[in-house]
């Protein structure tokens, strides 16, 4: 049963539909308008804007019709017709509060347990195959990284990876960077040994928020990858210690690169970072690239390094860690504003080579929401 | 004169050099050491963890010698020097709090008056010259924006202006997307009548940090370009009106495009957003991609669109605004977290042709930096 009752002054109406109640104001019903003079027919963009909506905008009718819901609006005097569904949808009138520090809509934290059950997706399947592709660009949404296996061997094969759902973002590192080691045990730098699970270039903002790590040799022993969800890691952190959570998403961190000519890349960002309304946003961590802490006042300093060390802690705990070693032809994509990622030490004879990239986020997510969403009812 | 002291505990020094006294706690001292055991001599890069540090660190001895502070650590029994002039440029022992809204360091907010001296850079002097190059760049971190004049007339030459500072971030609009429009009065849709002043993709996130336009072909009348300092306008709404400022601040807008096959692009980010300080982040504003707003307590939304409309209401107001007319082998880029942009409508016969292109505001500021910064002390 649908109904709908307007206020008096015109200023609210209260829809009932499918079992559940929300109110609306006039204003916003206005301004979400998916009429052809509101919102472009093809695009779905919108072609008014909030000055072409009189500040006394009001609706003089509410009525339903033929599944609709008709709207007469004044002193425009023009009748626009809402889909109940699509308002239910989009409703704002909820009593929820989310707590600060929970995860964003459609993650799931993950822990060690994940191991038994890695994401994982077929690169032809994925390539050639909507719903697999759809499924696999799902788990990344879900958990923030997922494996991809049976993928050409081949340089710059990660490109192909990229392919899938967006585009390669370019740094002073190269559309592509080589992690390529001939193991030799003279050259300690480049053994891996000792290396904190971390999110890559923290220094750069905006951070790129897709790596890409391709497997093209690997026949040294170890060197396996490991990953860490550092979503779960602020949560663990929160509900130890609400205070050291609070302190470090409440004052940035530095990072700093200045590793090259030309180059000095600086950022001033938090190690946790939360929507305004304390949701889950990123996670910045990288021994290596952090700079000196100058926003944290004289006070707070202890109890900021306090909590630093605790997230580093819990990071490091292997309760938190999901591993893997790929072979070639393999790969492994992260969010990097949510998983961190490390390479075990190895030794032995034997080449590892991996190439890595970046991309973004979003055109996940944009791959993910076409997939699921029918291509008309996008453009309504 | 510079002078030490060290609290009984061994956790604080005092130090008091160059006129000004700061404390720093011995875990800050130990962690942001510059000895080659803690800092890789050649790029700056911590070659140690917070777990590498006893939690127990203290200072058991403080001294000055030849300029240096030589402070000993426990439990380590290890004297490290640093740099009293690196400490006092890093010392968090401050009193200073800025108010919301406060503009990041080294930005500069502006508005019609700016009109009269427009931050512009020749495209050969830019090119071929560093210290020209360091001061067009400084140009863009101060006010968000600057034109470039002189450059060549054929297409793809905005490339070369991204090749100043950074690289090129490509989307599904391409590596570079063409605003080239014939002049037809019976298509409406590309006359820009109307256009409010925005910033570029707020449904991307993260959103592109940097926008080239580039003319090649500018011979139709009128067609200004116009730019608004999103920053002033949130700074001037905070002035007006504190409690408006902090609803659009601390709340989630949504925005998404969805105008071709395939592509779904949805983000959930406020329209002024602050660093945990509250100093400006960032602003978005485009009422084209704007979609429903469903964060927003029912309670508080008539407020966030009163605050919404005002905001809008200054970004339209002529004395925010400052424009130029570009003609071929003339470009400009915005700082697109912080500067909106327009393009005004333009009539009669004759062709505009843009191209346009997306790169990031690190890359602006890295190469300022280095340019500032001597590559020698980079490294040190």
């Amino acid at each position: 049963m649908t109904d709908v009752t307007l206020s008096p002054d015109g200023d609210i109406i209260t829809l009932d539909h499918g079992g559940a109640t929300a109110r609306f104001h006039a204003i916003w019903l206005r301004d979400n308008a998916w009429d052809p003079a509101t919102r472009a027919p093809g695009n779905g963009q919108r072609l008014i804007a909030l000055r072409d909506i009189d500040v006394g905008v009001h609706i003089s009718a509410a009525r339903l019709a033929g599944g609709q819901l008709q709207l007469t609006f004044a002193p425009e005097a023009r009748e626009i017709a809402y889909d109940p569904d699509w308002l239910m949808a989009h409703r704002y009138d909820r009593d929820e509060v989310r707590a600060p520090g929970a995860l964003p809509d459609g993650a799931e934290a993950w822990d060690a347990g994940l191991m038994e059950n890695v994401p994982t997706g077929d690169f032809s399947a994925v390539r050639d195959h909507a719903e697999a592709r759809r499924a696999w660009l799902a788990q990344i949404a879900r958990y923030g990284f997922a494996k991809l296996t049976g993928g050409p061997v081949r340089d710059g094969a990660l490109f192909d990876v990229v392919d899938l759902f967006g585009h390669v973002r370019p740094t002073n590192y190269g559309a592509k960077f080589e992690v390529r080691t001939e193991v030799n045990p003279t050259n300690l730098a480049y053994t891996g040994l000792g290396l904190q699970a971390h999110t890559d270039n923290p220094y750069r903002d905006p951070v790129p928020t897709v790596q890409v790590l391709y497997c093209l040799e690997s026949t040294a022993e170890g060197g396996e990858n490991m990953v860490v969800d550092g979503f779960a890691a602020a949560r663990r952190l929160r509900t130890e210690n609400p205070e050291w959570f609070d302190v470090l998403s409440g004052h940035c961190a530095r990072f700093e690169y200045a590793g090259e000519a030309g180059v000095r890349l600086q950022s001033r960002r938090p190690m946790i970072e939360l929507d305004p309304d304390g949701i889950l946003r990123a996670v910045r961590f990288n021994n290596r690239s952090a700079a000196a802490i100058t926003d944290v006042p004289f006070d707070v300093l202890p109890s900021y390094y306090a909590a630093y060390r605790r997230l580093g802690e819990i990071i490091d705990d292997p309760a938190m860690e999901v591993s893997f070693r790929l072979e070639p032809g393999e790969s492994f994509l992260v969010d990097n504003t949510r998983v961190l990622h490390a390479r075990k030490g190895y030794s032995g004879s034997g080449t590892r080579w991996f190439q890595g990239c970046y991309a973004d986020m979003d055109g996940v997510r944009s791959t993910l929401a076409a997939l699921e969403t029918p291509r008309q009812e996008a453009a309504e």
